[in-house]
């Protein structure tokens, strides 16, 4: 009988219901005016949403026993209904417990499976970025080091050590005033533009290339996959056409045998 | 006769004329100066308007009949004209007077089968995106909660609720002046740079990979089609070989049989 | 023993170097500084790229005679040519006559076949762009006439008529400081947001679905073209196989009857 | 046994520890606070370096003699460790020092094959869009004359000069703060929106096209060498086919002949 009620449409789709209507009221609670009206509320409404997702859990794992906990995102949804058991003072752990409200919601994505496929899928993609990210890396850290050498004195404090070095060239990747940061230093030296229009030039350069090499790659991906039951079948015409030609080959030397008994 | 006059290229052509031209003076009349200096000829102007679109709709439905319903377009057409044939005071409902003239404009699409064409695209093209554009909201819903918890107190006001966060959020993602976003939420806590940098690469992250899906996709839609009448000539071949094969194999017997009477 | 010069390569780099020559003198001469310092070369320069360009674009016509005027680059040419050599009084039409020294650097072109190809491609791709101009156009204008109406009282003076509101969307469409462009329009009602983020999202869905359409089209076209050969050996060998089959089973009726009358 | 250390994962992934661990300490140095409190650490730790990074380059060489030489990383390893043992005088030449420290970094490409990959991949693919350079130079150079002939005279300065020209139009094409420029180059003449409109539009189409031209490029490429290996097989069995169709001709001649004959 849990099985029937775990595999039911209702079933999914009222968890699916019950954490849009959490998230609705988790946005409206931003508004500070609504958190203060309602503010008694709130204690209920965790409670309530508390206890669903144990009952919830509970049915699940009942229904599937130990195939449950043999899926990731399964392990995902126990873990944040397991954690918001645990009696958080909110005084204390405020951030902590907002955060496991906000990770609730994610269990959106485990209810809808064309959303589990597209995060899947970006997962996926990590691995052929990879070298790329590394290679960012060390243009980053390389221009990052010679800015804190060069420009380190500027009042600005832009590029006051290492780690904000960086991410003032993260700002200027994104273009964001980067005439500003320039500006700045080229009254130090005139000729400073090149180091960030090199910048620009040199990471624009390798996204441009990384964007072409993956759209590459998945290309021919799909064309060795897409190839492979065509040229199956022409391959066996292959060894079946040199067959017929040998086999033909054959019988010509036989009528060429009878013709010459005659 | 009403049909001749209907599929006739002048008559299409003067309807887009009647259209752009009232386009071309729909925009001068958002200069305030040439407003005022014609102000009596504006009435003059939509009365002839009006009954323009009224015959040339009436000559439409008239040839077409029944037909003429069956396309949304033609819809769209009569019920624009349709509501501007309403006596609306001006100075009450001014704002939606002017939409009507605004949508008039609209009616162009559907006397050019190109635009017509790349609109019925567009919209095609809206189901393929659908789940990034959940995806995308869950990633605004998301920092846009945690970004209202941690910066409601910013003078700015940037953060005040959850809308407004996810409208700055837009902002980040549009890199506008994101910089002046972040350096004054660093000022509460100078790791905070990690909330807007992750955002940006998060964001960018999935708008690449829907990119290269969505070319994917498409390309892999057009392999398919392209593919069919190659692939049914090949497998073709391959059972007329098959079959090749088999009679070769008899004939080969049948003289075998031939040879050894003689 | 012209048309020897005119094939020659010495004559075609002499001019290459003339003109990038001269593009580097008219760079040197945005310089105040040195524009003074040599104010009285100025005038021979120009005489004596004058002339060279006179004798060579004579040399090209007589070696080259009618066929010329067939090429629409010659005639760029021969027209930039021609117009320098009417007497121009500097201080009357300075801004023509140092327009003209300009287009003599476009001249490169045409000594340079790879850049000759680029801008043939780049004028190849307008007509498959044209519509997308139109419909772009058609946004442009309706948000344009809209915010003109709305906004027109604005003090920033942004959407004082339509020609202006279009740049302000032309400046909102490149991400620039387009948030301050909005949160003056919020002054006025705060939910004007949805004006700027609508127009946002519409032109990059349309730009977005621009892209993807001009791949898919060019691969469409690459992959027509490659097909062809492989596609016309196979409908040749489905003709022949027809054949073989037609004809074995000739020769099976042959043995089956050679064996009856045994 | 100088080659087996060499071949050794040890040693290689010992190189590739000690110049990720200088890279961090390097980024730490970048603390004004910490360069301080470790003042008297950098020389010795700069001299361990440079021991180990010498000792690690006569392995490699006495290992590979003459086949060292053939790679360029390995050549531009050498050219990194000699320099660094000429012995500089930092507070002369302080900035050659410490440009030479980051170089050694930078042989972390030498020790990773896949970022070695990436490199000569980009490599690669600059001769593919050089003359897009060229092309993206000339109209630079043709608008920062124009520009700076215009606007030279205006306040800000950021059309002194060609070369500022060049620089101001480059951060127009980065959409940075570009209107800024143009309201104020439109206090001389309102129509000069049409100079900075009409450059980010053909800028973009360039970039737009070179984008489609390289994705094409690279896929026409592919497409031949994917297609070479099945294109083959059925050019073969078209010449099979052929002598099939030959061959069952001249068999159905003597299965005639024969019948004739009796």
């Amino acid at each position: 009988m849990l099985s029937d009620v775990r595999k039911s449409n209702w079933f999914s789709n009222l968890t699916t219901s019950v954490i849009i209507g959490y998230a609705v009221v988790l946005g409206f609670k931003t508004s500070h005016q609504i958190e203060v009206a309602f503010e008694h509320w709130w204690f209920y409404l965790d409670l309530v949403i508390t206890l669903y997702f144990l009952i919830e859990i509970v049915i699940k794992i009942s229904a599937d026993k130990k195939e449950f906990f043999k899926s990731g995102w399964n392990i995902f949804d126990f873990l944040i209904v397991a954690v918001t058991l645990i009696p958080i003072e909110e005084s204390e752990f405020m951030m902590i417990a907002r955060l496991l409200r906000l990770f609730r919601v994610l269990r959106l994505f485990n209810s809808r499976p064309e959303l589990k496929n597209i995060i899947d899928m970006l997962i996926g993609a990590i691995p052929s970025i990879i070298d790329i990210v590394i290679l960012m890396f060390i243009i980053f850290y390389v221009y990052g080091v010679i800015g804190s050498f060069l420009f380190s004195s500027l009042p600005s404090g832009l590029w006051s050590d290492l780690l904000t070095s960086m991410l003032t060239l993260f700002r200027v990747l994104t273009f964001e005033d980067w005439t500003d940061v320039m500006y700045e230093a080229m009254e130090l030296n005139s000729l400073y533009w090149i180091y960030f229009v090199s910048f620009i030039i040199i990471t624009a350069f390798v996204f441009f290339n990384l964007f072409i090499a993956v759209i590459i790659g998945e290309m021919e991906a799909l064309r060795e996959q897409g190839k492979g039951s065509m040229k199956t079948t022409i391959d066996e015409d292959h060894k079946i056409l040199e067959s017929v030609q040998k086999e033909l080959a054959e019988v010509k030397a036989l009528l060429q045998e009878l013709k010459q008994k005659e």
